[in-house]
């Protein structure tokens, strides 16, 4: 933790445990209710942790990955849907930061510690349907867009469109009250229910050339390429937090409210051999995430603090070391929250406790990219020695 | 198929399919809802389905347990609560068959079968709160229950008590309507949404010696024994028809509407090598546990026509059968039901599909009894070949 | 079954059981020395058996296939490498059956009923090695072969070259005596150590026309493309053997030899709660593959009683019930193999025992062919509706 | 690594690299053979790493415990049997260390580093069958012992017997020439075939009282209690170097021997989708060992540094890690050793090569003490924060 401003006298962490007690008062009720988590959302932006890994020369926080990642997790742990909007707008300082001028990307940090800003996401590399057309000294962004995290109460966004002439991807930070967008109240899924991942539509927005993320731009070098392993990585802690979550919720009501099967030998249910071998195996599960999650955060940081000399080589060892965590985060977590139920039994299914909440949102978050996809290119290291190659997604 | 008496010339299963082509419509707001499912309650009356075990010269339709099961799973593909509550009914009928005398199950299948009686349960053998009194010729029963699922909008109730005096289990068949009986609109759980298994409570309800389950009384003998495997198959075939659900609505939504990952290097999804191994799984998954299921049917249906000259052996051997049959779907069934999201894709989470909701009524559902003691079960029978001690479980 | 004649008023399982009673006695020492078990094929020759398939107007014992896989799968409980002989010598019988003229496969089967002839194969579709040219009456085959089980101590080959011109696949019934033909004795593999699975030298042989299968020719019909079905459910059968034979043995251990481990609960290790969950879950895997191979093998006999008749579609289904019971029978078995030490322990290691050669054998045949494209098949179908294409392989 | 004394200029790891290389080389050959590695051992000797936990003061190597075990991995990658006795010269020098008082363990330290002595295991608490009986200032060993391992060709023994009076377990320190001992040539199991992990039978064999370790006596206080939990880490080194090996052999048979299935879109093996996954996931199962792995022997490092300050709950919380550590090693490692076949094919099973002993190897180790009951002690941490209780396993 290199943060060496403090709010209060408190540690980022400590902020952060503090809003996360606040957040799991009705963590349950606002997954039913889904929608913007606007009081959340404005308690985070009070909180000053939006400048996070802003450094302290531009009136951020200063933390390193490290410690921003882990709020991510301390976040996912209660509530998976402010975690994931948190990440993002760490995500989107980094791609400022990644793919744009000094010029660019300073005054966007100094203005977002500040003004406390909350970035939101409308760039999805797949997503084809928003083009740019060039104007003297501007572009105009038109199509629509879906999946665009965190959009909804935004100040600003990162936006992409393809360039209409080759197709190629241009992406631009822009006021998300800039005339010509707007954002669908339209996000209705099974989980991850408050990470407002609706559509947007650009209604020829004018983007002006300053607003362009062109140089270096998009996975242009090695360090601009840790943009979307900071995003796989933001994901693998919103993953193990979740886990954590439904780990400690399962225990607290095994311990509290369970009792033993009839036909168990065991005086409590805390005895039960079954009970035991299932904790021991979620424990085995937790713990193997929790490491290759912190050994990643701190490779990120070592890639961090090399700025443009990281080459190649090193960006690819993170990207496999990302990877490896992030399947394991998915998969450990996964069973967790499926298995979970076998150690809380069947009361634990009334739908006040809303204990599905944390198989629907993993469940929901992993579907991000494939982990079949993920596997493979850990294959394709394992056996080949062949690095990820930088996309989007890897 | 035993059936020999045919409403329109058409057959249970023909029956099934028509009902369950309208319960498909609705099943996914219905979901959202909860509450009693009136109108399909109602269907399934009129469709004459409810009195589908009853044998013909009591006015039902005489079919065998396989074709009666069958339907159960035909239901539960679709909608696995109202699959709940028609297994329930056919278990409750189970129950009077099994534990009363001629002069008592006669009567009421002749009543259930002429007036489309529905029948619900509020007998729970580990809910110790409802106690009897001895009156002369007749008891009072008073106390609450948990679990009663089916109770709402019934006409009959298969309610227990423990006796006052030593603690036995007392079970009744008494109308619904009994003054004193008050049934809980308190169900409101992550799955199985529309089994109303909530609470009743039974404030000195009167009950008389007549309508006493006592000859031979519960689990009294081989053939007595039949009734907590009858339900447990029940489940199987609840299980089953959710994972054959979850599986053609998944295959569905690959074939329509998910794309091949942009690193596949497959021109359909349908060709991607995961995705078609995945499906591989799901398949031989789903195949074991039909072959299971079915078996454990006829073998019910062999058991079921010796009638009191079933001996204990018959009936253990019965039970593992049932046991592993369950199993295998608890297990092959949570697989598919979590895993099918990684072959349709991040857009197939919309909340409007209510995908998820096949993994919460299976979660939910194989909660009722352990899985980890049915699979200890299986272990003394195949370590020791001791057969499973019938218990209202096994 | 359906065979009406019988030996010593035998059935066929009864002349296995006494078989594999004595296979049973020095398997464990056959498996160190390896090499071909020629006191062992005597006895199979001695027993009537190799005719088993042969219908009774040939001399043979007239069984169907249902029963004939049964003897392979009592055979490899106790003794896999004999079970994949005799296994193939049914193998190489149906490739006459089904790939040449009655002229040809009438003699053959008369021959090998009266002279009690075994049967080896020489026949990989995927070693190119082996070359035809042709002469005037008759053809000359040369080149290489690798895993030619049974071919040692075998009366007829099953030979395969490619025709030098096109590339075709030439399959030929031959003597094994004849001139050029030279067996290695150089089968030495971890697993399915007596099955002389070792190379073919053929170094210019003869084979004239009418030695030839050439009509209807090697997978020509779907009647003839049952043979790589038989081949696939043969393997199927030695699998659940092997899975039967090490779940037997294992049981016999912790029963008679293991103890519980000091901080049981459990006075025995029969009562041990991890010992019955294994055993139950040992349980489950044998049960769902015993269903899957009854059932194959069941419609095996179907298809192959349609003859001519047979479909594609027809077939295609067989093969689609074939390969889940191939995967089922693979994996569970493999886990039994693998983990049944967790319920014998640390003495159960001792070379003696020889406790490791069931996962020796089944690691071994059960990499005949990729187990991941048997599961991609079955993906193919369950997904796409797609029935297996028929090669050597499916 | 603290080692400050250099053999060569070689560090520690250097030595068991070069050592490892000449190992492997008759790794296969010597796994046939079985028996005493007598020319290995005696590498080990003129290596010096036998003293290579020994302080430098007293004439070793003075490295800490993760340089110790990483040399146990290294050497399990190529031969399991080594690293074992290897790992058990260090688990004997722990045991006098922690057991007895520095006027024993100080002299048996120079020697054996001046000596280069070899230290066996006769320690066997389970085996009740060695007792002492008292005389006047010495105590008579007598009865059996099995799995002695490393006891052949070793210099010194630690040795157990029960005391007659109390059945206390009394551990001693004795030559292995010492006069009543005969070492049993009798090890002969499937797998960690050279460990010589056999009998000794103890025929009033005199032990003196300076011999025993009685103070502070085994089990006797935190630090006393290290000694079990170094064993399970020497186990989870060995069990990691075996998949490391497995997984490297297996490598290296992918790319250099093997080729893609006929069916397989991929035009080399390297590239198939299937094997890539197989590879991915070792590698998930790799990495998370290895994480793991080292942690808990840098825990180990600092609880062996604060010595007689240790207290319970830190040793507690080294044995969570440990364990953890163990179970995921277990799991991981048996997954690769017996999957690995399915990336490397049918001809990989070929004796020479003999591919299955890293199975084999494994298997064998991994059944030292029931891993359900390591995952038991890992439930009751996770569930109950109990910590492990400690015994001679935990």
């Amino acid at each position: 933790m290199n943060a060496n401003t403090r709010l209060d006298a408190q540690t980022p962490g400590q902020i952060a445990q503090r809003l996360a007690a606040g957040f799991a008062e009705t963590a349950a009720e606002r997954d039913i209710r889904g929608g913007t988590p606007k009081a959340e959302r404005d308690a985070l932006r009070q909180s000053g942790l939006l400048s996070l890994i802003i450094p302290t020369e531009y009136g951020g926080l200063g933390a390193d990955w490290s410690t921003t990642l882990d709020v991510v997790r301390q976040f996912a742990v209660v509530d998976s849907s402010i975690a994931h909007v948190f990440g993002f707008q760490h995500l989107m300082l980094a791609t400022v930061r990644l793919f744009s001028r000094p010029e660019q990307w300073q005054p966007w940090f100094e203005l977002t510690a500040r003004n406390r800003w909350f970035w939101g996401n409308a760039l999805n590399p797949l997503d084809t349907r928003t083009v740019s057309r060039t104007f003297a000294g501007w572009r105009e962004f038109s199509g629509r867009k879906s999946f665009c995290s965190g959009a909804l109460d935004s100040e600003m966004l990162i936006a992409s469109a393809l360039d209409g002439e080759g197709g190629k991807l241009l992406i631009a930070a822009i006021p998300t009250a800039r005339s010509g967008i707007s954002l669908g109240h339209d996000w209705d899924n099974m989980g991850q229910r408050q990470t407002d991942s609706g559509s947007a539509t650009f209604e020829r927005v004018r983007v002006e050339e300053s607003e362009l993320l062109l140089d270096p731009g998009p996975l242009s070098t090695p360090f601009a390429c840790l943009r979307p392993l900071i995003a796989q990585l933001i994901f693998t802690h919103v993953f193990l937090g979740i886990a954590e979550g439904a780990f400690e919720e399962a225990r607290q009501y095994t311990l509290k409210e369970a009792r033993p099967w009839f036909r168990s030998s065991a005086a409590t249910v805390g005895e039960d051999p079954y009970v035991l071998a299932h904790y021991g195996e979620f424990w085995v599960g937790l713990e193997s995430t929790r490491l290759l999650v912190r050994r990643a955060a701190q490779l990120l940081d070592e890639a961090w603090s090399k700025g443009a000399a990281l080459d190649a080589d090193e960006r690819g060892r993170l990207a496999v070391a990302i990877a490896t965590a992030k399947v394991a985060a998915t998969r450990n977590g996964l069973e967790i929250c499926n298995r979970l139920f076998e150690v809380t039994g069947a009361r634990s299914t009334h739908a006040a406790l809303r204990i599905d909440r944390y198989w629907r949102n993993l469940r929901t978050q992993t579907l991000h990219d494939p982990v079949d996809y993920k596997v493979r290119e850990l294959g394709d290291w394992a056996l080949n020695q062949q690095l990820p190659q930088p996309t989007f997604y890897s």
